[in-house]
């Protein structure tokens, strides 16, 4: 068979940070290429040089093998209207795989139309049936590990990983990127999405992708984050991933300017400071982490605001701080391997 | 038909603080009797003057009408050996009610005799399939709102939630207890076990809990705490059930003179003034919640060393200390109320 070539599936989300950040993750890091995005609202334009599209019909000519669902849905589940969208895929003879956490392996239907035509679906958020409560083996993983935590979800926490990884590898160390989540898994192949477990099962979960990164051959491992210790609804994940995965350090993710909780106005973040405590404070008293440096999101700023707003966290922190993505992971890696090395 | 009259599966931890805590729930506080215990390791003792016996078939004189599964296990599956007795219940024409996380209703050969035998089958840990994430009507539950939380798990947190719920009915308070865990829901007759729930709607769960619990009448809600903030296993479930329940106070529970988690030697436990502080610093910003007393469980001491030890945990916290089991709980009930008033 042919490699893997994406369409990936962003209808009415491409332009939007959170709901169309997995189509973000595949487009910017996934090994295989992407040769067509579908949002009908956006048909036309594109993103990072691939094409918009209307339709899959449109995107056929441009040789996709797989579909791959773009989007995060608040709850996880799939409008009614996708419905259409993935049988038109199934019908094209595409592979479809989803991070929803509605599984299309277990939709009659689509199973039903998959198998008439041919082709595959894969649920990326479906979790090993065999998990269970931590066994104390990721106190004895031969390896650093960091895990990325934030202010907020969908702030970079994975993308901050994957360039720390990246920024290491290029130094010749044995580093590997844990994936915890639906794009992350899509990134690296591997992985188990810890919002999709049972909640007894999250830290066990959360263990086992760090024995994992280090059977992988990694000594120093980066385990994406997921939602945040300050977010109404997903600080669960966050606190199960913090203990499960027994980082060496942090690194705090956090999106320059962000005051409240996105999608939930009402909610104020705590302070950086005020943040870095309490990720210290909550860790395992037998595996104490410290925040090693700041990930700023400054995508919003230009390159004179961004360098000021670096330089404030930096003041009000005491940390290094950089954003990885916009200037380079450099700074941030030397204070983690600083840090690490203690 | 009759009412209900359990036989609490007990086998092998009848005698086991943890294991067997879910049948020392339902045979304290359940409304329904229990005419028997089962552990062929302890036939022919009593608990609470409930018969241990070693058999189904020594059970059935005393007229049982459902077998209710009284151990937690790790990871909450079935030993083997389980197996047979579940299906000795089922052809002995009792229902069969369990709490496990590995469901009975979706087990086939358990599922076919069930209905050979015309029993019914219940699992009280299978979540409801509609959850999803927190929409906000946590925050505007028109009840004060308390949670138990604790050092560790099985330490009593449901018991003093059920303690206090008893002695504010007694004022004729309208407080209802919130069950969060199979032995509640076995209790109360309602509830979520949020530990079974996917992590993403654990916060969700627990939200749906306390709209439930003010539906039902409640003024004043005692929610069922699930395992600790310092738990290298469980504190996922504890932080979601923080931030989704959204309580106005917590009371603390603690087994006197604890200094390691139970079951991970390895890991101590941070002193009860960092504990109420990591609990206080963790709440929701727009919910900021109090530790309000501390429930010691003193059950291991004589009386004279109890109250003792709730002196000494009184000066080392500066909070209302008291076991509520031991002693009555109108003095946590009264600090309680005066916290939830300010």
């Amino acid at each position: 068979m042919s490699a893997k070539k994406y369409l990936v599936l962003a209808e009415g989300n491409s332009g939007d940070a959170h709901y169309g950040k997995t189509m973000r993750g595949i487009v910017d890091y996934a090994p295989d290429p992407v040769v067509a995005i579908l949002d009908s609202m956006r048909a036309g334009e594109s993103y990072r040089e691939v094409p918009i599209v209307g339709s899959v019909e449109e995107a056929l000519p441009l040789g996709p093998t797989v579909a791959a669902v773009g989007v995060a849905t608040q709850g996880g589940r799939f409008p009614p209207a996708w419905r259409e969208l993935l049988k038109a895929c199934i019908r094209a003879g595409l592979d479809v795989e989803s991070g929803l956490h509605e599984f299309i392996t277990e939709d009659p239907e689509l199973v039903e139309l998959a198998q008439r035509h041919g082709v595959e679906l894969r649920d990326l958020r479906k979790p090993p049936d065999d998990l269970s409560v931590p066994t104390g083996e990721n106190l004895r993983v031969p390896a650093k590990i960091v895990l990325t935590v934030g202010s907020d979800c969908a702030i970079g926490k994975k993308t901050v990983a994957v360039e720390l990884d990246r920024a290491a590898r290029a130094r010749g160390l044995r580093s590997v990127f844990v994936p915890t989540g639906q794009t992350g898994i899509a990134i690296a192949g591997w992985g188990i999405a810890v919002d999709a477990v049972i909640s007894d099962f999250l830290a066990g979960a959360a263990e086992r992708l760090v024995v994992e990164g280090a059977a992988r051959g990694g000594e120093l491992l980066w385990v994406e984050g997921q939602g945040s210790l300050a977010h109404p609804a997903y600080s669960g994940v966050t606190m199960g991933l913090m203990h499960g995965s027994a980082p060496h350090a942090y690194v705090l993710v956090h999106r320059a300017g962000a005051t409240h909780v996105e999608g939930y106005p009402d909610h104020p973040l705590p302070t950086l400071r005020e943040l870095i405590e309490l990720h210290e404070r909550a860790s395992l008293r037998l595996r104490p982490a410290r925040v090693a440096a700041v990930a700023l999101h400054t995508g919003s700023l230009d390159e004179a605001a961004a360098r000021a707003a670096i330089h404030a966290v930096e003041d009000e922190t005491g940390l290094p701080t950089g954003d990885p993505v916009r200037l380079g992971a450099e700074r941030l890696l030397d204070a983690v391997l600083d840090r690490v090395a203690e």
